[in-house]
């Protein structure tokens, strides 16, 4: 069956049934539900074409995808893209990714702009005041920010986890854990994600009385051999700190082979909490010593944003909506009381 | 500087110059250096838009991309990306992911054909007369597998790394050093790329007259906790195995936890050597012991399937061509002699 059969049948519009399937609002809710039920009773599929012949839409969301040689891009976007493709999916909705020089994304957005080739884009990884957003702000194409970036002057729509929260709580247990010297091995600080839970961890610790210096904090891309890197770096100081807040799990299998390597054990010398993204491939519970963890699922992110996308082209969201999710503190094995 | 004013500055037509600035064969090498040295000179960008009337091409790449709950795309997805990106960016080409149901993927591709959204796309992770294939092959859509699949009765382009040889070449090492219990710790073996490493091993174990049981092998998705569960299930056995051949660098993780929790060590009681896909937040030359590998960058392949797609969209590759890249054997601490 067709859009034309199926209209006939039901007495309406073909643009009428096209925009009842696509959850378009000026549709009542009775005819949508009274097209659906006719929809899946006949195995009638919406084809994209007609779909975007009647909602002038393209049917793909648009992503710029920084590139370069020097430019790893993390692996917990493959989580993401999970979450987002699954319920883009559902939609018959594909995503565009648009490979961007990283030293000029703007060039990119401008040409995704004029193309019309998408109905909306995310951000991800915002920085301060980030230039990106203003830019499609001014362009005029509807647009997501997963994460945040202080210090615009215009409100704008987003999704993001309370980074701040989570890890002013891990570093609370921390302190309460009669820790004093507690380090942080922190994700890029010129992202906003990595400036909230630098925030965070100071603020917990200022309660307390206690300081953060700089040579407690290492801001690095994160790998692996970050973590081993930073950990013992900060391990080999004549006053080594008793505690280390870590912002991915991958750099956390660094931290864990440097305790070792120096003959230290977690929690006996060293506790360790760490960002937690859930990835299926590696779980904090299953490190040697189970880990505590500030646990959000990326992937449930990316469905997220997917979703408010959808709901942002059909004009179903509007306007300058904030959405911030609580964090979980997990707490396993790896932190325990500070010795002495 | 726009289209119009280069052709005419050249005096050659808008078809010419945007066909010499896109690398199609009808134009002579001489016009096209003059194109692109004139190009360069004002500072002139190609337009898409103009480009897609200019070629009747879409400027796109497709990939269609499973989805679902119990779908978990594999980390190795973001380095390909990357170096795909890398070179899709240099000729402004997008790629669009089209997510399907795992279970369904032939309406997602029969869609994308339908929609001539997309001037070619790629298929991964293929299995044995992979139905995926001959679809795309049959709805005209020009293609290349990233892999190979057994059991089709048509020749069709693809690039794949030598899995056979590089874990026959591993396997004939351990064997060398006087090991006669090889184990297999191998991904899901519906893929052609785990059927291949299997036949690797096989093979070289057949030549020095020792056999792979099913009880040394283990077919797992990549995960760190099914790699300590083969181990551990491996290791119990009242006659364990000496040393293991390891499909991924993640499971390799967990092999390492489980030596460590029965007691063992790695080489001493165990050899160990698995496939390293080269990712910059994981390195096997900093695992606790250093790690023996099958190397090969896949972020190198995702580069060299996006040239080669370009060169089959613009007509500059033709026919069934199949690309086959050694893998290298980089042999660190994680292997030693068979003790007794």
């Amino acid at each position: 069956m067709n859009l034309k059969q199926l209209s006939h049948m039901l007495q309406l519009s073909q643009t009428t049934v096209s925009r009842a399937l696509n959850g378009y609002p000026e549709v009542s809710e009775e005819t949508r539900r009274r097209v659906t039920d006719a929809a899946k009773r006949h195995g009638y599929r919406p084809n994209p074409s007609a779909r975007r012949l009647a909602t002038g839409k393209a049917g793909m969301i648009g992503y710029v995808l920084p590139t370069g040689a020097s430019v790893d891009i993390d692996p917990h976007f493959v989580e993401f893209l999970s979450g987002l493709g699954d319920y883009a999916r559902s939609h018959e909705l594909d995503l565009v990714l648009s490979p961007a020089d990283a030293d000029d994304e703007e060039t990119t957005y401008r040409r995704v702009a004029a193309n019309k080739q998408v109905d909306a884009v995310y951000i991800s990884a915002p920085r301060p005041a980030d230039r990106r957003i203003s830019l499609v702000n001014q362009l005029g194409l509807p647009f997501l920010v997963h994460g945040r970036a202080e210090g615009l002057d215009f409100d704008y729509p987003f999704l993001d986890i309370d980074n701040e929260g989570a890890f002013h709580e891990a570093a609370r247990l921390l302190v309460q854990l009669g820790h004093k010297r507690i380090a942080l091995i922190n994700g890029d600080d010129g992202q906003t994600f990595a400036i909230f839970r630098e925030r965070g961890v100071r603020r917990a610790l200022a309660s307390a009385g206690l300081a953060l210096p700089p040579e407690r904090i290492r801001s690095v891309a994160m790998t692996e051999e970050n973590g081993y890197r930073s950990a013992r770096s900060l391990l080999e100081q004549p006053e080594p700190p008793t505690a280390i807040a870590c912002s991915s799990l991958i750099m956390a299998l660094g931290v864990v082979r440097a305790v070792r390597d120096l003959g230290l054990t977690i929690p006996g010398d060293v506790s360790l909490v760490a960002h937690d993204d859930v990835f299926p491939w590696l779980r904090p519970e299953h490190f040697s010593v189970p880990l505590s963890t500030t646990r959000s699922s990326i992937r449930a992110a990316g469905a997220r944003i997917a979703e408010r996308l959808v709901a942002r082209i059909s004009g179903l969201e509007e306007g300058a909506r904030g959405e911030i999710w609580p964090v979980d503190l997990v707490v396993r094995g790896s932190i325990a009381g500070a010795a002495g």
